[in-house]
This record gives C-alpha cells, sequence and structure tokens, in this order.
C-alpha cells in the first residue's frame, strides 16, 4: 500500500510548478472547431504523450478521421482504471470581452485570499484533466509507482460534436476497457461543496411542420374556412403539457422512476430554493411538474420544452395571411430508463392524433440519446463521496445534471463500464464565455482529491 | 351626353399601351409596411399623380404622417364621384416561391386564351385602380372631357393599417367629399360573373408578446424549471376557439346578426361548396364555425385567425434553447355591429389571465376598423348591377366579402359618404401570396365596366 500523506505534501510543494505545466498546456490554442487552429490541437496533444511519457506512460498520439487523441498507459497493482478528458478548448470570439489574452494565462487575485487560473479550457477542460495528471505524477515522484493500473484517453474534438469518440472507443474497445472510468469535466456544487455527478438526462429533438392549404392564404378571403396551422399547430402545443406541468404523451413516464427520499433530502439541504435559482435569470416560478423541488425538476425530471417556433409573417408590421404551414422544434429531456425511440414514437403518435383530417404533419428527428443514472449507492459512488468529504471538509454530493455527457453513455455501451463523474469545475467558470478561469484551490485540492480517490481504489474499499 | 362606343373601342384599341402603364407602375416595390422600400411607395404616388396629371386632373402627391396620398381633381357635368384605390402593396416574402420576379411584371397564357398579368399588386390593388384611371383616360382621349366629375384618393397604406387615412380625410373633408365614393377593391364571383359588394368585414390586428426569463436559457441546465414562453403563448393561442370552432373571447359574439334568411339562399344558390372553395388552396372542411355555410363562415361570421407566430431558435438544425420570449401576430375579421375597440379590450383581458405569475406580455396594436353592411337595395347597387350585366353578359350578383375595406366606414363616417364597391379580382390572385396574379380580361373589361358605370351616372340613373 502507497503511502498517501507523502504524496498529498509533495502536491502541496510541488503546485507552483504543477502550475507551471498547466500555463503550457494553455499557452497552446487548442480550437478544435476551427480548422484553422488544426494544428494548435496536435501541438496539445503532442505536448500531453509527451509530458505522460516523462511520468513514465506509455503514451502515444493516435490519429483519427479528426483531431487525434491522446492515449497512455500505466501499469500498477490496484483495479484499472481509464481516465478521460479533452485538450481541446472553445473558440474565443468576442475577443475584445475578454480582459486578459485568452491563451496568456495568469494567477489573478479576485478577492483577499481567493486566487483563479484565467484563460481559455483553464477550467474546460485542461485544468481538470491535469488534476488528475498532477495526482499520478506524486505518486511517482513520492513512490516510483502508481496506486493502480492507470489509462488515460484525452479527447480532441470534446468542443465540436466529438465525430471520432465512438468509432476510436470501438475499434480500440479491447485496449481501453478497465475496469471502471474517471471523468473529470463536470462541476462542484459550490466553492467549498465538492460532488459527484450520478445523473445526466438523455435527449430526443424533433421538428414538427405542420402544413394546411398549398399556399398562403388571405385571411380576409379564407378566415374563418381554411385550417389554420399555427391553430392546429399551437393547439398540438399545448395539449402536451397538463395544468399540473406533466407531459401528457401517453407513456411519457415509462421508465422514469422516483428519486429516492434520502437523495431528495440531500437535495433539499443543498439550500436551493426556487428563488436562488431563477432569481439571477428574472424569474420566480418553477414551470415543471408541481410539487417537485426545484433541482428534481432540473435533475431528476423529464421535460418537453419548446426550443424555437415559426409560422406565417414574423416581420415588421402586420400581413393578414393565413400560412401555408407553421413548424416548432421540440426537445425532450429524458431521464433513468426512458427510451428514445419510444418517446420519439409517442410524440409522432399524440401530434399525429391532433391533425385535422385536410392537414398534414411531418417530423424531422434531431438526435436520440437516452439517460445516465448511476446508482446512488454504488460502491464507487459511496467512495468518491467519503475521500472527496474528507478533502474538502464537507460532505460531498451527490447530484444530477440537466444537461448530457455522451461520453458516460459511449462508455456504458460500447466498453461495458461505469463512469466516476468527478470534477472542480463551478458554475460560474464561464466555460464557452469569455474571460473562463478555474479557481486556484480547484486546481489544487482536486488535485489532492484524485490522489486520495486512487489510494481509496487501491485500498480496494470498492 | 357623351357617346359611350367610342369610348369602349379605345379601350379596346388602347389595351397593350394601358398594360404598358400598368407595368411601369407594377414595377415598383411600393411595399408599405416595410420602412425600406419608403423611396419606393413615394416612388409609385408620383408615378401615379404625373399620369394623372397626364389626362388633365389636377393632381397632387400629399403629405401625410406616413406614406402620401394622391388626390386629383377633374371637372365634369354628371354627379361628383370619388374614386378610391390604393398603390402600396404586400410584402413579398417568401421570395423562392415566385415563379417570376415580384416586380418584373409579365403577361403569362395560363390556358389557350387566358392571359394573367402576373406580379406583386397586379390584382391588389394598382391593376384594379389602373381600370378606372384607364376608362378615365378613354373618355378624354375620345371627348376630350370626362362624364362626370370625378375626384379621386390613392392611399399608400393600405397594406399597412391605413394608419394616416382617417386624419386625412377629416383634414381634407371639404376637399373630398362626393355624392359617393367608388372604390375598386373588391372581387368578381368567378370569372364570368361581376360582383358588387355589400358587406365587408372589419378588422382588429394585435400583436402578443410573451417574456419568460430576461435571456435566452440552455434548455439542460434550465428545462423543466424556467417558464417556456412558447408554451405560454400557445396555450392561450390554443385556448381562443372551443371545440365547435367558436372564439372563447367573453363577449366576442356581441353585436353579431344572424344574416336573414334569404340572403343566405342567394348565397347558397351561388352552388359554392367546401369542396369547390377549398379544394382549388389543397383543403376540403371548413375550419370555423359548425354548422354554417361556407360563404356564411367567410362573409357574415366573425373570426380570430393567427397570421404569424415566432421565438426561440428558428434556423437550420437545433438549439437546445428555452428563449426569453416569443410573439404573435392575431387578427379578428368582424361582422355588423362588433366593436373593434371591445373586442381588443375583451382580447387583452382573455391573454392577460392566462400568463403566468413571472410571464410578462406585451401587445400592439394593428388597425382597427368596424364591419360594413351596405343595403342589398340601393339605387347606386341596382343600376351597377344593371350596367356590369351588360358588360359581362351575365347577372352581376350582390355579395359580402371576408377582407376588411375600412375606408368605406370612413367614407361612411367622416364624409357621409355612401361607397359602391365594384372590383374585378378574383380569388385565386393569389393577393397577400406568392405569384399574385390578374386577369387580362378583369383588366380589359375592368376598364370598360368603368367606362359604362361612369356613362350611367352622366344618364343620372342613379
Amino acid at each position: 500500500m502507497l503511502e498517501l500523506a507523502p504524496v498529498l505534501n509533495h502536491l502541496d510543494n510541488e503546485l507552483d510548478r504543477s502550475l507551471g505545466r498547466l500555463f503550457d498546456l494553455l499557452a497552446i490554442p487548442s480550437i478544435s472547431t476551427d480548422p484553422a487552429f488544426a494544428k494548435d490541437v496536435r501541438s496539445a496533444a503532442a505536448w500531453l504523450a509527451k509530458d505522460l511519457h516523462s511520468i513514465g506512460f506509455e503514451a502515444s498520439v493516435r490519429e483519427t478521421a479528426g483531431h487525434p487523441m491522446v492515449v497512455a498507459h500505466h501499469e500498477g497493482e490496484g483495479p484499472h482504471v481509464l481516465f478521460y478528458g479533452h485538450y481541446d478548448v472553445q473558440p474565443v470570439d468576442p475577443l475584445p470581452l475578454w480582459e486578459s489574452d485568452p491563451f496568456s494565462p495568469e494567477v489573478r487575485e479576485v478577492e483577499p485570499g481567493r486566487k483563479v487560473i484565467t484563460g481559455r479550457g483553464s477550467s474546460d477542460d485542461k485544468g481538470q484533466l491535469m488534476t488528475f495528471i498532477e495526482a499520478c505524477r506524486a505518486y511517482k515522484a513520492v513512490h516510483g509507482k502508481l496506486p493502480c493500473r492507470i489509462s488515460i484517453l484525452l479527447e480532441g474534438e470534446e468542443e465540436s460534436g466529438s465525430p471520432s469518440l465512438r468509432p476510436f472507443l470501438e475499434a480500440n474497445a479491447e485496449e481501453l476497457k478497465a475496469d471502471f472510468a474517471l471523468v473529470c469535466d463536470t462541476t462542484m456544487w459550490d466553492r467549498e461543496t465538492p460532488a459527484i455527478c450520478v445523473g445526466l438526462r438523455g435527449l430526443v429533438g424533433e421538428e414538427v411542420t405542420v402544413k394546411a392549404a398549398d399556399r398562403d392564404l388571405h385571411s380576409g378571403f379564407f378566415g374563418g374556412a381554411a385550417a389554420n396551422p399555427i391553430r392546429v399547430l399551437a393547439s398540438v402545443l399545448a395539449a402536451m403539457h397538463d395544468e399540473d406541468g406533466r407531459v401528457t404523451i401517453p407513456g411519457f413516464y415509462d421508465g422514469v422512476e422516483e428519486t429516492p427520499p434520502h437523495i431528495l433530502e440531500s437535495w433539499k439541504a443543498l439550500g436551493s430554493t426556487p428563488e436562488n435559482v431563477l432569481g439571477p435569470i428574472g424569474l420566480s416560478r418553477p414551470a415543471g411538474e408541481k410539487g417537485r423541488g426545484i433541482l428534481e425538476l432540473i435533475w431528476a425530471r423529464p421535460t418537453a420544452e419548446f426550443n424555437g417556433i415559426t409560422g406565417g409573417y414574423t416581420g415588421e408590421g402586420f400581413k393578414t395571411v393565413i400560412p401555408a404551414q407553421a413548424s416548432a422544434k421540440i426537445s425532450f429531456r429524458l431521464v433513468h430508463n426512458q427510451d428514445p425511440a419510444k418517446i420519439r414514437e409517442a410524440f409522432r403518435a399524440f401530434v399525429g392524433e391532433r391533425i385535422p383530417e385536410d392537414c398534414s404533419v411531418e417530423f424531422a428527428p434531431h438526435g436520440g440519446s437516452p439517460a445516465i443514472q448511476l446508482s446512488y449507492d454504488s460502491p464507487l459512488v459511496k467512495t468518491a463521496q467519503e475521500v472527496l468529504s474528507q478533502e474538502w471538509g464537507r460532505p460531498a454530493v451527490a447530484i444530477a445534471m440537466g444537461g448530457s455527457i455522451p461520453i458516460v453513455g459511449d462508455f456504458q455501451k460500447v466498453l461495458g463500464m461505469e463512469s466516476l463523474l468527478v470534477g472542480f469545475g463551478l458554475a460560474d467558470d464561464r466555460i464557452h464565455s469569455p474571460n473562463e478561469k478555474y479557481e486556484l484551490n480547484s486546481f489544487h485540492k482536486g488535485q489532492r482529491s484524485w490522489a486520495r480517490i486512487l489510494a481509496a481504489f487501491a485500498e480496494g474499499t470498492i
């Protein structure tokens, strides 16, 4: 068993040097979505492979149809874990809004005793992935080995839709399969409270177009006689929720489970209220299912949201037209075991039943991924909760997230592997926006957290 | 008495040249609702004033708070008539659906022996108003004078709610008051059957905007918690009709009268069925109040129509946004004694009651005019029926119309003047839609019809 205390000490002493390494990585503008930066994306991959090689990993830059992957392996005696992060970053525009160069990172004291690391990718996801690499480096420096067998997969296309990820996993399944995965791309609950993400909502998108007359009509000539597709569409959309905010599509809630009461209690204890969640965006009342807490609505309940609608004349002034068609973009956030294909089918049937005989309807699908739900009581989660609570001096909370992280589903489907989602970002890190930052405390205690988590794995507590 | 036959001959011989003049006018994109075309609207006014001046009218372009009026006067011995038309046109979007440039008019043979004039405004209302001007031109060319004293008022804001019309009539009542008005902005019953319009629905326009959060939101983070303004708007619109197609706004039917049975019988005799009215536009079933005839629905019943709706992301692909706002353009067609102000007020109250507490709603009014109902038995109507029957070789019918022509009410209220509504448009002219057209036959026999009508007036038969 490798002793933990000297590793933590080493991380404390090495903080400045680990910052230097992060700065070198942050200085590379690895913007994956813009072909002009393809060379920089490749430089970041090479930098990481070299850094991992320097601490004893067998590391390589691996080609894909798009940007390369970095894959690294290191022997060890404990369980085999696969760590995932991504080294590509979002574009930086609008550049004038940045207070300092996005690729010249700095440490800045934003209030007494609180420092942040500035720069694009500082939080999403270079700062996060380096917390794990620094923990490995410390083990090697102190003990000459790692507490577990560790593989690392670093992606260069996460910010541009991950087109090569699934094929790469499939082509290299044997090599990448581990006992479980560690994903470091999520947030803490707040600056003091660590969190483990155990639920991610899935997504089904549908565009629906209602067609009536074969042309736009003058409402004077045909109003009162001709079918109006906006009226038909509005009726369909209005029928999709009942008065209690529940989705009325038959079978929609199939596969939805109630969140365990003790989890709901732990969420309630976080102190989120409709006021403090919705207040900052100018709202105050939850619009979803009645009788559910605000966090439960966002984390653990499915939704039907209308993302866009258009039909008829929408310019300045007025045009008394009865349009030929009207359409809406609708997305369903899924939880637990809701089946994306069934939801799509049920939605289409629901709409079809409400289309008058001489109108027609067309559908266009947009994406479809099931939710990810880890057990709140899995040993993996329990262990991480204990260890994070020790490091941060506060109980770590098991949270869910409203959005999707497709990699977790891919690990499950392609590699048959569970993921542990631990991250040290914060909701106010301005990822994808100007002036991205990462708390220096997140960077430091994040490293220490991973050192503890690896130690716990080695102790066989899971 | 000025002989009619040579005037009719002249019109026959001059048809090509009259077409050339119409084409010049149609080429001017005088779209009144879009400020980008303000200069073009003014060009069309100048073109008309110059043309009227060229045939001996004292003509001028007259300023208003919006687009200008064209006013012209010509002495004559018979009764004093005021002719009304409008020279502004509807927007042309969606442009890709036009088979030829909306502002490059053409004559096209659509079936053997049947030609149409293409272009925005060809039917509504430039082609129509030019039938009257050409009749005047022919009288001047043949006889050197007109059979009546004629004033002409041409409006440039008819397609954008006529905001300046009422003030202009009030400010120039003395100058514009005549024995009666002639309005050429209506249709024939069919291609062979001339019609006189005795009933016109009124119009109330409203734009309603529902606002929720103070910014667009990510539906992953806020879906299920934040109010969605598209959902709120859809619910409001869906609630506006009951299952029988009746409008549910309280008080909406106040002032609506049942049409006398003998009029309903005469309409039934015209042979209109849902199939032959709706079939040509790709529909088959009346979407309005159940249990009413198709002509009654269009001519004598009030409606609530949705003319446009927009909110959220409406581009290609998908964006999982919860938008900050959504809005709709709604128009009410009024009949008989419905009060536009009360309808507007009742609508706003109806919407207000359905807006969740932390959303807000804004309204923008667009026009408001009561319905017009003329007597089916007035001498003006009887004379026109006789003369039109001579020209077209078929009995002219007294019909009602679904659309509004607010000017008729204003002539009645401000100038104490009755109107005769005669027009040569057709229901399938696609006014307000792509590929607007005007029958060449309408343009030609319309000119001849006006020549006959003016002759009848001069003979003192009314």
